[in-house]
């Protein structure tokens, strides 16, 4: 491999001067940069970006910390980082956590080691006080999906509640009363937030949902599935299911479908998130939107103005849900009600 | 933040000493080996990973180049590779290439910039002479369903044209003669190859298809479905379509369920790949299984060995793909043929 050494034997000069011209110092004359830059040219010789990151103390990648990249959801994360990363080219180092206490830490860990001076972190497993502390040592760490007391101007966080409540007054406004919540079985924040939205929405009709009216499940379509298929096999009289994601409700109708039960005939569904799967399900899913691609864009550029030394400590950056109207509900049906 | 220079003042030793016992060099005694990393404890005190890296010139990041991250069947790729790092105690280090020559030879070149010693990589736009120099250069490095020739031992590669010729003979033993192909809009090899494949299907039954059988879209669930669009408007009596990929043919089955045209009663579909969603499509799509999760994980092994000198030189890796019946393929209707 072609080293900095042969770049200098070439050039005539040091290898501190090859350094400095790599890493744009101001002290080296247009003539020497020259020189230098036609050694470089002539060997093919590609700087070493460890180099550069220890010389400089900026490294050009920014790191990115999610559930599971390979989640729908998580994957229009990541790429909406990306697109901001390019504009200032930068690279993504992306660690997936899995919603798991240790491996958080370790891939946070694993980026801060790395030099990553900007950093998009989803962390739904660590406490605020050790996220604070990471927080206090990374001027450019932001979070995602998560809002820390003290450090709100470096959290972009979404109203769940509000999304929750608004899907299920929906359901109300279509003559819904027995309503199921499908849940994630991650014990993460957001599912307690979707989770007591609905619960709101109920109580303020003065319904009270038994325990009985939630299925759990792994928040992707097989765990949608066989939630839907509990709460079938509990003959609960349900005429409408709120999903705690799209994948969930997808995966909910598929295990309607298997059971002769029309959406939204028999039985109306709303999921939350409108990821691209929502458009292609059959009926196509109401759903509350998580603008997740305008929220990751925001979190990118704050954790760069973080990095730079520019963020605005006042501002705060809470996004509300909105619902998306597709063909997955329908006024309940009162004449031959065949319900769950 | 905490640097190497405090560790060493308070070891008691100089900052080289501190450096080849975090480097876990040989040249260290077992006392002060202990008096360093008690020091380090005490800091909290993280090891720049791009010092550590420039020190024993191995980096503790693999590098995995994706057309896009975001696209289910990248996304299962990308996560295969980080499942096999995680094992290594390795990190991913991912780029974007778009199927973009300039941004396939950027993502790589960056890679390698960072010390990635092992790459795995998913490059459809480069010509095989560029990618043979970067192998040559890079020992750690693996091309996924790609093969350069005198490379065969660091290519994953799948068969593309005889998967595409099954899934086209599996519709004529269902009596379908008259069949479609909906062709991503990437000029990219897998595209030729499985158009290919159909092709010989159709000829080994004594029919040349014309132009106008392939409908032209990209390669996701909107292409395919304005792809499907545009052969309906072609009024072409096809009782079948053979799909790109899976998500093309989901995008399929919106268009023709917006037309009334039911699967698989009126129209046959099959797919490629076998991602989730072919198991949540109605009716389920019957699909051409792709490896990659096997393959993914097979390369990223092989990469780990040519990083480390041990790669089997004779050994090659072409997978044969499967398919996957479920309910998109039916019989052809003679009676009432309702056709596209």
């Amino acid at each position: 491999m072609i080293t900095i050494r042969d770049v200098a034997r070439i050039a005539g000069v040091s290898v501190a001067t090859v350094s400095r011209v790599l890493n744009n110092s101001a002290l080296v004359s247009a003539d020497t940069r020259e020189t230098v830059m036609q050694a470089v040219a002539q060997l093919g010789y590609r700087p070493n970006a460890n180099a550069q990151a220890l010389a400089t103390q900026v490294s050009d990648t920014i790191g990115v910390v999610v559930m599971d990249v390979s989640d729908p959801f998580f994957g229009a994360l990541v790429k909406a980082v990306d697109v901001v990363a390019q504009q200032h080219n930068k690279y993504v180092l992306i660690g997936n956590s899995y919603h798991q206490e240790e491996k958080e830490r370790h891939a946070i860990e694993v980026l801060i080691r790395q030099r990553c001076n900007a950093l998009i972190v989803h962390a739904k497993a660590l406490r605020d006080q050790e996220l604070g502390e990471f927080l206090d040592q990374i001027p450019g760490m932001v979070l995602v999906n998560r809002i820390v007391p003290g450090y709100e101007h470096r959290c972009v966080g979404l109203d769940n509640v509000s999304g929750a409540l608004m899907a299920t007054r929906m359901l109300f406004n279509q003559g819904h009363q027995r309503i199921g919540y499908l849940a994630s079985s991650h014990a993460i924040e957001d599912n307690a937030q979707r989770r007591e939205g609905w619960m709101r929405g109920m109580t303020e009709q003065g319904i009270t949902p038994p325990e009985s009216w939630v299925g759990v499940g792994s928040p992707d379509m097989q765990g949608g599935e066989a939630a839907m298929v509990e709460l079938l096999g509990r003959n609960l009289q349900l005429s409408a299911v709120f999903a705690y994601n799209d994948s969930m409700a997808a995966g909910a109708l598929t295990a309607l479908k298997d059971n002769g039960i029309v959406v939204p005939h028999h039985v109306s569904i709303i999921g939350f998130d409108d990821i691209p799967i929502a458009r292609y399900t059959d009926p196509q899913l109401t759903t509350v939107r998580y603008p997740i691609v305008s929220m990751a864009r925001l979190a990118t550029e704050l954790a760069l103005q973080g990095a730079a030394g520019t963020l605005d400590n006042g501002a705060t950056h809470c996004f509300m849900p909105t619902l998306v109207r597709r063909h997955s509900v329908a006024p309940r049906q009162i004449a031959a009600p065949i319900t769950l």
